[in-house]
């Protein structure tokens, strides 16, 4: 008797017999290899496409002869003539297995494929969505037997792609008659099974095969800006990103002044949770757009954000956040009906996934910062943090994590700053200041000219040079630092003292001129003493936060530093540094993450299984609580000048000189503008 | 070493011993008795009271002396001079029992305590529903232990209570930080567990122990009419009652009219479900504020209906229903929150449970028949007649029970009747003719007396007298029948051939007069010929399903017959035999159901269990399409007369004789408006 056919399975080298004439899709199922369809091998889909190998394959120990897979049959010859198969390419669904064969699954083939991480090179992440496309055919009603289409529907479901318990929600149910009809009893749907078990939901269903696709956003919801990316659901592709600023800004710039706009303002908390909803609808029909993709096919979201805008979001007055003991009114990742946020502009039924919170004040944020970035894996001690209006801070290793947050204000989003404004097209993102000259030049977003390039000013044409955004304000302190044009207490010197005319007097205090278009009518951009201030007090913050992590841990340096944050550009690990930001560490082992939070959305979007890990992640992060740190103040005093002198800021001064200059007059040099900050 | 003592519970005979000094309550849940308790044995809900037997108990073989039980303690003294207790009554969570003891477990104190049906005085149903109270104290926020006061509430249910996973929407997270603090930390929840073991959700949350009640809404969905039960779900005790004219009826008077109101019209099912929506939520605040209780206090609703209200209550188009195979969008039970039906008067959080439908002609209201008659219990074989503008039948015992509907048009709700009106107070609802005089005389809606009783007038002053609804009618026809004033074919007699003047001529046929107040004002309410040709084609509708039926199992009788539908008074039996409505059967095996598919609902609203039993028993229910049976026109057509010659009626004849009159002129005599309308 002849054995059955030998099939190897590659990448996965999953191997097995099968009996002769099993088609490579049912081969690859009973063998528990990765390979997709979503028409349950009809030939229609062609998601299960593989490429078959022949020749002697020594690794396996099989060789492969013409005829071990049977021919084109007609199904493949009509879909290469409409769609086209790739050279080499077969659909597994009809390919059948004669003889031994060594089969190929590309990645594009598998279900849960690896998608590369453009912003963090190093790792992937896998695709495993919620919601994902099934297609079947469902029996016609009989009225000797009676049943509604949905149960038919389930019928077909479970003997298709057993499939279980599923539900419906009227308003899709209503859809159900015409599609079925339409689609002669052949219809997609767009089936949610959410990561905990829970019983699968039908969000969309389409008449025959769906082939526009399926949808998600993920959402960085921050105090001072909201970005969102459009995924799709099956590539993991972003297919484009937004970004607006938060209308909440004009009930208080930071946090704790919008939760005071509530206590001063009974109501308020609902003002503020339709102007957050509102920019989330209008941010989902402008990336809609923008991709040229239907918002309807927009079936899921994931929200990342601290936890005042989590509260605001939801809907749940934030007071409580605002004093001791800072109770959450719910700490749990949530998924919920995204109609329960009003997000109307997407699919009636789409769903809404809100990372956990780790703590009163380190927010789902945080949670998705950790998914990112995952502290708990890395061998050396990593401190990681993340630049918003509040910071979050993580400092770990696979022995612990732990956690807090830092209210540096909103000055690193380029907002309490004289020319600031957000990250966008016509923002300084980049400075360079001559330490002889004193004379700057910068990059704006949207261009990788510098304004001394030639073709600058034809480049940035459509944008205009118009503000500065945050890690534009953050290199222009460290480069006004040091090229010795602001002494270690935060003082910019004036012309005489610089020996430059860009430093202008200003009231009693001096600042510094980057740009100037006025003589067109153009706008004067300018670094202010004011602006340096804000600076101060936010990196002190920032500081102090990673310095009571590192108390708490009972270490004085950390082995590497990630910057992540929502800025344009990332964060230069250097210019952070001659600030002052981070604690001292070898400029080779300070990284930019990016937009962490936001890519952790985006993988809490694209894979179930991130979700239950971030959710049992969040269970072992120890919480430090700033607020009531005595240390945190002390910390947060002593980190003031530009770089302070609490840290030895060996590695830094190895590799920047910082001019031994002082500007100060004796009198109160700015200082006082600092001093009623701080009492307010 | 003397033994524990033993404890025996009455009425359940459960017994055992328990530790010296256990209260009763932990001694009734150890041993598995079903004794109340909403707020866990904390002496303040009164939930878990217990009357105490003391004596000699030869049955139980044990001697209860004096000082068995401890006595009564601080708390009980309080509870007692606040709120007072029953003579001989304890607190079951406070009385220790320190010796053998007997203990009575009183009906109000059972969690699963039995509720006798005033309607079906036969059964009780037992106290089993989806949403509970529980009364739990909640852990303080502590900022070095971060955790959400959900979570914290979550696990104070969990060790409090033993309940598992538990849910909330945002809407009612937004409350519970303010009534967490209000209640000091001690809160009650209203607690929805569906009958398929999902997770609770907590639908609703008040400071302390909360004692105002909790009620659900019962709802009998009809074409015609609305009849809605307010019920407490502690007790099951119906608060108040309240009925309504479906508004649909403007868009159609049966099924099939609203059905083609939507063909003609595109978006006419939208008109029609914002239509009966909104009704729903009229009739929500009137029976709330009738019985004087607080809409948001009302968190569950039942409904029941046939699948063409199914459907439009629900936002499907109803057109598939309409023409064969009559498919339904689901037939199974769904349950939903309450504001997808946009019942926005209830509480925001309440859930809807609507029954299966059983066919695409036999629907929830059947089911609910069902649930309330118990066919598959029956050990003769019974027909169960749920008359509303389609009738409900069903045939069974414990063998088979089968089912189908039939379209007897708005008649038996006093619609398309002349002077018909709704079963309200004012509507004549009993009537007897004097067979020598020929005279009438009727009761109506809201008074016992008849209207020849002294102190009538007085009596229906307030409501006047204003029509004739379906049950009034029914007698009407068939007392004029037995007077002689109608023949078999369903002629009225003229005065000439009838002896009376009430008999009068209209048009070329002749009606009867009822009652006359025109003199003063009033109405002048007749029975018409035209009346009785309605009456006429719905009990031949009526009588063809259950001669289907019939004909299915292969007999050509029936043991019993149960009348149930949505009258003001009960069907008679006599009269409805009759006329010719149900088969021939004694007329002391025809009984009267009231609103069966009502009490059906509330059934559904107060057990889990019975929610569960529905589920499965429409499962076992054959279906027969009336539509496409060739056999039930062959019935129907033959039903026309009063009674029919097709059927013996052995057992009315030897009650009640009906005079061989026949007024047929040899003319038309009213048959042509029967036939033009057959056709129609």
């Amino acid at each position: 008797m002849t054995q059955d056919p030998l099939v190897i399975f590659t990448p996965s080298g999953k191997r097995g017999r099968v009996a002769a004439g099993t088609n490579v899709l049912a081969a690859a199922r009973a063998l528990g290899v990765d390979l997709d369809s979503v028409c349950g091998g009809r030939g229609i889909c062609s998601k299960c496409q593989v490429s078959p190998s022949f020749g002697e394959f020594a690794k396996h120990g099989v060789t492969v002869l013409p005829g071990a897979l049977s021919d084109w049959n007609a199904v493949e010859a009509r879909y290469h003539e409409k769609r086209g198969l790739k050279p080499g390419r077969r659909l597994g669904c009809q390919a059948q297995i004669l003889g031994d064969m060594v089969i190929d699954v590309p990645a594009e083939s598998q279900v849960h494929r690896q998608v590369v991480r453009k912003d963090a090179a190093v790792r992937a992440m896998t695709m495993d969505p919620a919601t994902r496309l099934y297609y079947v055919e469902v029996a016609e009603p009989d009225m000797h037997e009676p049943s509604g289409d949905f149960e038919r529907l389930c019928t077909a479901l479970s003997a298709q792609w057993e499939i279980g318990a599923v539900s419906a929600r009227p308003s899709l149910l209503r859809r159900l008659q015409p599609v079925l009809r339409k689609g002669g009893w052949a219809v997609t749907v767009a089936l949610f099974a959410d990561h905990n078990g829970g019983p699968a939901e039908i969000l969309e269903i389409w008449p025959g095969l769906h082939e526009a696709g399926l949808y998600g956003l993920a959402i960085d919801l921050g105090s001072t800006t909201i970005a969102a990316h459009l995924c799709d659901l099956d590539t993991g592709e972003v297919k484009g990103s937004a970004g607006i600023m938060n209308p909440q800004i004009r009930f208080g710039e930071d946090l704790m002044s919008r939760v005071s706009y509530v206590m001063m303002n009974p109501g308020g908390d609902v003002e503020m949770t339709h102007a957050v909803r509102d920019a989330l609808n209008d941010l989902a029909i402008e990336i809609a757009r923008d991709a040229a993709i239907d918002p309807g096919l927009i079936v899921e979201t994931v929200v990342v954000c601290n936890p005042v805008m989590h509260h605001l979001l939801l809907g749940f007055d934030p007071v409580e956040l605002g004093q001791a003991p800072f109770a959450l009114v719910t700490s749990s990742a949530l998924t919920l009906p995204a109609a329960e946020l009003d997000l109307s502009a997407i699919n009636p039924r789409a769903k809404t996934y809100i990372l956990p919170c780790i703590a009163g004040h380190v927010g789902a944020d945080a949670a998705a910062v950790s998914l990112s970035e995952e502290p708990e894996k890395s061998e050396d001690l990593v401190l990681i943090v993340d630049v918003g209006t509040n910071a979050e801070l993580l400092l770990g290793n696979t022995t612990q994590v732990l956690a807090c947050s830092s209210p540096t204000g909103p000055a690193f989003e380029g907002a309490q700053i004289s020319s600031g404004q957000r990250a966008a097209p016509g923002a300084i993102e980049r400075v360079e200041i001559d330490p002889v000259t004193k004379v700057p030049r910068f990059r704006v977003i949207g261009s990788d000219l510098w304004s001394d390039d030639p073709g600058f000013a034809a480049a940035t044409a459509a944008s205009g040079i118009t503000g500065i955004c945050g890690s534009g304000i953050i290199e222009a302190v460290a480069e006004m630092r040091i090229a010795g044009l602001l002494d270690a207490s935060g003082l910019i010197g004036s012309a005489d003292q610089t020996g430059t005319l860009l430093s202008e007097p200003e009231g009693r205090t001096h600042s510094y001129l980057l740009y100037d278009a006025s003589a067109e009518g153009g706008p004067r951009i300018s670094v202010t003493q004011g602006d340096i201030r804000a600076i101060q007090l936010a990196k002190s913050a920032l500081y102090a936060g990673a310095r009571l992590l590192m108390d708490e841990i009972g270490v004085d340096h950390v082995d590497r530093v990630v910057l992540a944050g929502a800025f344009g550009a990332h964060i230069s690990p250097k210019h952070a540094m001659v600030l002052g930001m981070i604690p001292d560490v070898a400029l080779d082992r300070v990284t930019s993450a990016g937009n962490a939070a936001g890519t952790g959305a985006r993988i809490a979007l694209c894979s179930r299984a991130a979700r239950a890990r971030v959710e049992a992640g969040v269970r072992q992060i120890t919480k430090v609580e700033t607020a009531i740190a005595p240390r945190f103040q002390e910390h947060f005093v002593a980190a003031n000048a530009i770089p302070h002198a609490s840290d030895p800021f060996a590695h830094l001064r190895a590799v920047v000189p910082l001019p031994e200059v002082s500007f100060n007059t004796g009198g109160d040099g700015g200082r006082g503008g600092r001093r009623r900050r701080r009492k307010a």
